[in-house]
């Protein structure tokens, strides 16, 4: 039986969600405790996509295929009483055995947290930035994002991906009295894309780039040339859509 | 001249404000702070009053006697670069000579949150206790605190004090999307109080008790009959009230 594993985490002491060699993971927890509660040590799990290092989720998705026998509200339970407390599953479902979390994600989310004053609290959960913004040119240059791009611009250099096109639903910024949130849906992202797009929105906001500067990034096809990347502390993976799930 | 300092902070990793001997204090940390800046081992800071190991300030404030010639706002942002993150100076305001940050605050607000949805961050910033809570019940008991009593039935047992008389000004639970948030507001408090008042309050919550418990609990004078302290990760010293800061 298949099944969809909907996760939160903490990324700040991860390596990321993917399994790596000698490195601690996201993925690497959630196999190993679906390994001690199912006694099987051959489940293994596919994510929707990777995280990187530091970078949080509200809501990462893996599917899974369990022993038909296996009672989900019970392995949620479990899980959750296995997992060291910055990751929880917050939801368990069964799904057919032809679904698959990364192929038939339609929609990924992710928001970027932005703190203007300093704070004791919470100190990994967002990204402490001091200086004053103008989010009105920051969304205007956000709206330029909307569509199919390339976004070769926005890329980590070293990717295995061949094709650069993403289309973007969705790119703005709120702000709030603290700061503000940045929110970007698409169908899929390039590896850092989300951080190179709040680094160069950030020399927008800061007047050191016009609104058009987006435009002339995503036509430049040239990673040199946008914004410096900005921490994974303040970026969360919030959601992913799928047309069932 | 004599300045007030407004202190924000996480109590997590200090045994609460009060410098002690052998351990991590909060007010050891500002002090020291100002001897480095200041370099001026003399000076010495009073604050409104303790808090416990763990409980959290979004306002403390202190008083301290700093040359004439300090400049303010300069001071603030030395004091920040020194401090460690979960310090922070929010504000720093030159008061009158004889001015006291105990003795002159006509006001103290705490406040106490819960959560009741699993989360993987802020770990130490609020009590997760996944149980169903009677707001309503919760919000009738606390209004027979308002008003001047007696609170010997919440007071920790080892206390230097002898007068237990304190005037509530307010106390009411706001429920939220994860939770609640407990406001409270007297002219003073006794150690341990607020954690003794929300851990009874949940005896009601829950419907071990009925409304009037409280009332019964502050006419019996016993601190055996409360309900028990809840962790200090879900508390907060929230404002400090004087007629002229």
């Amino acid at each position: 039986m298949r099944i969809f594993i909907a996760i939160a985490y903490k990324g700040t002491n991860y390596h990321g969600w993917q399994i790596q060699p000698n490195a601690h993971s996201v993925q690497q927890e959630v196999t190993q405790a679906l390994h001690t509660i199912l006694r099987n040590q051959q489940i293994s799990i596919v994510g929707s996509g990777r995280t990187d290092a530091g970078v949080h989720a509200k809501m990462q998705v893996a599917h899974a295929d369990v022993p038909n026998t296996t009672d989900i509200y019970d392995l949620m339970y479990r899980l959750n009483a296995v997992l060291p407390k910055d990751i929880v599953i917050i939801q368990v479902e069964k799904v057919d055995d032809k679904a698959h979390a990364r192929f038939d994600a339609t929609k990924r989310s992710y928001e970027y947290h932005l703190r203007n004053k300093r704070s004791p609290f919470c100190p990994n959960e967002y990204y402490y930035y001091p200086i004053s913004l103008n989010y009105k040119a920051m969304n205007k240059a956000a709206e330029s994002l909307h569509g199919q791009h390339d976004f070769t611009s926005f890329s980590k250099v070293k990717t295995e991906v061949n094709n650069f096109e993403c289309t973007i639903f969705e790119a703005k910024w709120e702000p709030n009295s603290n700061g503000a949130v940045f929110y970007i849906s698409a169908n899929r992202f390039l590896r850092g894309m989300v951080r190179a797009i709040v680094g160069s929105l950030l020399l927008i906001g800061e007047g050191k780039q016009q609104p058009e500067f987006m435009t002339e990034l995503i036509n430049v096809k040239d990673r040199t040339k946008a914004g410096r990347a900005v921490p994974a502390n303040g970026l969360y993976l919030s959601k992913v859509i799928y047309p069932y799930f």
